[in-house]
């Protein structure tokens, strides 16, 4: 079969991890596959070069970053192309230009707009493993733009897709995807399978397991997706379309992230438009925000809630004495401790129990809820930042995850 | 007036001297001149990329090689385009693919073939400062090739001679060509003009101060160019066409070098064939020959004689027995621990006197000749390398180079 092997920064970290990585391309190839690879820049590399641009410039030109960014991943595919010839495998290392990943000029975010996939055909057929550099793109015009921190992920499902391959492997330093993160849950266990919704509900949760684009992409076009070890052999994790009966309306992980803040708007007039009023100039200072949620207030007011990560706070709250003079608001509120604790699983918003147990749970440990936002198939609760540990560990035995299904 | 300034690896090894290049870019800006940068790999990287290739492969393949080593450049694009944006002047930096410097797909070797400039007019024209990508080129097919070690001074001078610059500057961490190396004689004087054949007579003899390819293309195009420094305001030495009549029949510079091996094939029969039976399997290998000397010898026997560099040595060895047997020679003798002086100058071949003072400097200094090697501006004798700056130094006051012109 055809497959795209997508491997991570930690995989190709030195000279020893990517000649394994080559060797592990030639045994595949060996069983009778045909691979593409994508790879991302070696170890710290890409956190390297913003250094090196900060000590240049304090506010680097976007576009200059990128074509500076962009190196780190050229380099890579240069690296794992010799050692695969090194082993006597052909390979040939292409930059997003040459390998026709297509997108627009936005530099630090583009998106891919078009795969051209024409010259990674030919180089297959000519019994070449194309090398590719994961987390760029390409304009019509040749400038070079970057895709967003973890985009190699999207630049691989996205090639997979563009060439019909059977599926995406993303080869990582873990063996896949697990019910919480085994370094706080010591019994957490890896899942064989699960749904593209339920994974985009974890990595959105802060399991940075796979890419939420990667994820998203796949899901439109139904690639199946293996999230599995780029270390040692193991069955990894498939994430894939669909869901078998007996595991729906089951918890199927829990995610968390500590790295949460939070901005209340107190007393806003409940009239229409006010929403546009707080949110676009956050968004035009480029502060993404997460969870929104309006509480239920006195008379016509009512207070409205938003959570954001820690490292946008400071510009946020510069933006605020503004906002709330715009929107009639007599003051904010700002958090700065927060995390979020999350249990995902198809159909348990439906299913009945599932959110008194989560919150009977964190009552029982002692553990404040701040906010709850929920979704299709997910319960998230905004907790103390410290506390998101003991909430993770409680909530899998609660759940009792620890159980093989 | 239009210039292109070149600044070398160590003029941007780190991000000072990447600010004080821009620094000096925009002076020359707001002097009235339109500024066209062309800029190396920042100090070392090239060799620290080099160094990782062979970490990966013992035998890199080149175009893998030069994908790798080109990242080098494409940084330092990146880097100086910002530092000029952080100082309020727009800037673009551009890889050659971008800036249209294209070549054949000879991988680590590649010659420019033409120039599409249309992309730095349009970028001079808004107003944008093009930084550009010394060291490599593209083909029609976006394959990246790199142009040999110290090519970026021939991207620079065919860069202005494609945009009709007046002049190309060679920004370096000397002040401009001299006499002699400074390091070995201190009484060794700039000059402040020399022309594009002793430029080259001295450059490879040993002289690191221009790469050749560029002073023979600026010569076949009459580009005028100035080598100044990166770090101090100094006049420099211009390279040109022009030679004034009182600077005919002078020596203006001694060349040296301390990296020679010579190889003598002995008593070879004296017929035709034999020249290209030696040097065609030694080309064929990629050594490189310098000088070659064929001595008079008994009866229809020669002894043919030939220099290479000293790394070159071993693999020359391992194929002189079958040289020599095709050509029957019963033996060839090889000597590593040579070097060569050169002295340099317009009009010194046909003038009297210069190689009779030249022999007679060297016995008085008891440095023994091993061959001898004349151009049209050139005399070098072949010596050993341990004598080499004791003979430098001797020439240098022999031909009273300390003198201002």
């Amino acid at each position: 079969m055809l497959v795209v092997q997508k491997y991570g920064g930690t995989s190709v970290a030195d000279a020893d991890r990517i000649r394994h990585v080559a060797g592990r391309v030639i045994k595949r190839i060996k069983a009778g596959d045909q691979v593409v690879v994508v790879v991302s820049a070696m170890g710290n590399t890409t956190d390297e070069l913003i250094d090196l641009a900060l000590s240049v410039s304090p506010d680097p030109d976007p576009r200059e970053l990128d074509m500076l960014l962009s190196t780190g991943e050229q380099m890579s595919v240069a690296l794992v192309a010799m050692a695969l010839r090194a082993l006597g495998q052909e390979a040939v290392g292409l930059t997003a230009n040459q390998a026709g990943i297509y997108t627009r000029a936005q530099y630090g975010s583009g998106r891919i707009a078009r795969v051209e996939a024409d010259r990674v055909r030919a180089e297959l057929a000519a019994g070449r493993v194309p090398i590719i550099a994961g987390f760029q793109g390409t304009t019509d015009d040749q400038e070079i733009v970057t895709l967003g921190r973890g985009a190699s992920d999207t630049t691989a499902v996205a090639l997979a897709i563009a060439l019909g391959a059977e599926r995406c492997e993303n080869c990582k330093d873990v063996e896949g995807v697990y019910t919480a993160d085994p370094r706080i849950v010591p019994t957490a266990r890896r899942l064989k399978d699960i749904t593209y919704e339920e994974m985009l509900e974890l990595a959105s949760q802060g399991s940075q397991v796979m890419h939420n684009r990667a994820v998203e992409l796949a899901s439109v076009y139904n690639l199946p997706v293996l999230v599995t070890s780029s270390m040692v052999d193991a069955p990894g994790t498939l994430i894939h379309g669909e869901s078998e009966l007996e595991e729906r309306n089951r918890v199927r992980g829990i995610a968390h992230d500590s790295d949460v803040a939070k901005i209340t708007v107190r007393r806003v007039p409940d009239r229409p438009g006010i929403a546009a009023n707080i949110f676009e100039p956050l968004a035009n200072a480029g502060i993404s925000v997460d969870t929104i949620v309006q509480n239920a207030s006195e008379g016509h007011l009512t207070d409205l809630s938003f959570t954001l990560s820690r490292g946008d706070l400071r510009k946020a709250e510069s933006l605020m004495p503004g906002i709330c003079e715009s929107v009639g608001s007599p003051e904010y509120t700002a958090d700065a401790n927060l995390g979020k604790v999350s249990i995902v699983g198809v159909g348990i918003q439906t299913a009945h129990g599932y959110a008194a147990r989560m919150f009977r749970t964190l009552f029982d440990a002692g553990i404040n809820i701040e906010l709850i936002s929920t979704s299709e198939i997910r319960l998230t609760c905004i907790i103390a930042a410290d506390r998101v540990n003991d909430a993770v560990r409680a909530l899998h035995d609660a759940f009792e995850l620890e159980r093989a299904e």
